[in-house]
């Protein structure tokens, strides 16, 4: 895969981690087509490179992501479209077998086969809060503020929220938070289930990479790349149909050396060594 | 529309709110066929008047409503079922567009076309708990106490609260809360999320009041018209349905006057004037 | 039902509870096939036996079940399949008119008529959490511990747990148990919803056992498993499906004994006397 130059974010891999940082500070990190267009580059890059068992997306400076770029939003609202984000960024990441559902233009992240956490290091807002919730997971540093911003701009429930967030904090949150839009805080974001957990700011980063790193040491990651599918498909099956899922996954998985070596690890006392994917 | 005399319920509009009183005091407000189309046309007014940006159902006297009337259970349980309610009272509120599903005895609430807050300020009894559940959030009094009452006169999950409790609370305490029916107080339908959010009892309507004159003064009302709408369709839809409703929806948004003004009102830092609707 | 001698478990039935005890406390009651039929038996006896009102299931010793025998699981990593559990255990509890989805190898235990509480009394791991998932209730004492297992032996979502995990605790804290499969204790399980309630160790048993005998007391055994139908099947069923079917069964109740026996019981300010089903 080429490795383009990203003007608005960063990516840097080490280790078993991948990050991907919004990187317009002077803006909150505002959200525009070229920034959509680098994220969904490198988590290709991400997905495909073998060093690489868990990514982590977080914001450059003191927000995670505004949501929308003003100047963007101001356009439409006078007339005018956006083009397309730049052709030497084309990218299409993620697992197609898992359907047209698992496609959207950000909801595409649930199809990626490696766990994406987001590190939520400030405010997130607007467009962002779908973004984040299309993360596998959400660490907030306790400076983070929620607002999802829609009904205060005469906008809608953007890029599929109105799906996940009632799955997350059930449907009567889901209406206090789209239908106030009001400001959050971090606290309250654990509470009802909107983020997995709250940190204090300087332990954000530190708690992800340590999780991340767990990951990477101790399970497997085809395990993971199909449980992730698992967990995403099944929000919608028929129980019997998850059930019959898991039972031929649960065969194929006998055969893979994954099995072999988690078995024997752990008879032996000792960390796994599972296959990279 | 007509404006008969209620007997069971108040109806007060004081813009932007329209406050519904459950109002048989002596008698826990106990639910009765004339108190629901007493409701329901009440309802109807509202969603038609544009002086009523949101919608508050609460009770009079000590209690929110202790579910069925006793007299009409006892008349059933003898044999008898009761009439239909009073014809002047006829009304059809809700927005048909969401299909059947939204159609039902109670299950109407969630058609209402603006938002509907129960103000529980005490006990939330039997068939009392579906109606709430079916409104779009609940605060309650610490005064409250809930129980589903059913399964103690033999009866079963009655107006669909099987299908909305789990959504909110989980299938494992909606098992609890619908097999043994035991009393639960506002703290803890608070943590578990079958509330929003508990409240001193004194500060509970004013808190209300404060947070749909929030709704009223910053949120466009067909922004919160449409995400009511897609919170719960979206409920039972694929996330490639929600997505295709959601980018479909946002695209007409952009040639709302809503989306103008509140992108304007923020730029220039000043309140909107959303139209009503 | 034939009384076969049990070998991996215990089974007692004290007015109006059965028991049923993981009995392998040498191997923290390690899963076998042996005792899945074994376990099948004295569920489908339970629901067979009118003295039983309650069925709780918790473990031997110091701790609830720590997921697959691990003699077995070797067998299988080397190539070897266990074989069938002993003839003599046949058994097919349920209700098949819940049809397939709820008859899964362990799924079933979601169409048992009667309800089913775990008592988690210590370590829960690997298969055991999904087991424990699908019993109606779960009560834990605060020595339990829970481990998912599956991603660090290489194995995937086993059991359908992938489809009853995040309708339990959302879809990013399913994602954290599953891909993770770090240890979580007692308190945060109930947290995240994951155990109904966590309870000091030594009052684990006498709660679970006053739970279940107020059930006995104060419900009604007809209701309660409607009501348990009701909840599951109306987890994948649409709106309109579920008050469909709320409708009919409240016409069906109101010709049941216990409809009139809990009006009745209500009025007189005793118990009731539900028949025993």
């Amino acid at each position: 895969m080429a490795e383009p130059s990203y003007e608005q974010i960063q990516y840097d891999v080490v280790d078993p981690i991948a990050t991907i940082t919004l990187d317009r500070p002077e803006f909150l990190n505002a959200w525009t087509d070229r920034m959509g267009a680098e994220v969904k580059h490198a988590l290709a890059r991400a997905e495909d490179d073998p060093d690489v068992v868990v990514i982590v997306i977080t914001g450059a400076g003191r927000g995670f992501c505004a949501g929308a770029d003003l100047k963007a939003l101001q356009q439409i609202s006078d007339g005018q479209r956006s083009g397309g984000a730049a052709d030497e960024l084309a990218a299409d990441p993620g697992d197609p077998s898992m359907g047209e559902s698992f496609r959207g233009t950000y909801t595409y992240l649930t199809s990626i086969r490696k766990p994406i956490l987001a590190a939520i290091n400030g405010p997130c807002a607007g467009m962002a809060v779908p973004i984040s919730l299309f993360c596998d997971m959400r660490f907030a540093s306790d400076r983070a503020v929620f607002t999802t911003a829609f009904s205060r701009r005469g906008l809608i429930a953007e890029w599929a929220i109105s799906w996940i967030l009632p799955r997350l904090v059930g449907p009567a949150h889901a209406m206090d938070l789209l239908l106030s839009a009001r400001k959050i805080d971090a606290h309250e974001a654990e509470r009802i289930g909107l983020v997995n957990r709250t940190l204090p700011h300087d332990e954000l980063l530190p708690t992800v990479q340590a999780y991340a790193r767990d990951l990477a040491e101790n399970c497997s990651p085809a395990s993971m790349s199909i449980m992730k599918r698992q967990v995403y498909q099944h929000l919608t099956a028929s129980l019997g149909e998850a059930h019959g899922d898991a039972v031929r996954l649960m065969f194929e998985s006998f055969d893979r050396p994954d099995f072999k070596e988690g078995v024997q690890s752990f008879l032996e006392r000792r960390p796994p060594r599972f296959p990279r994917v």
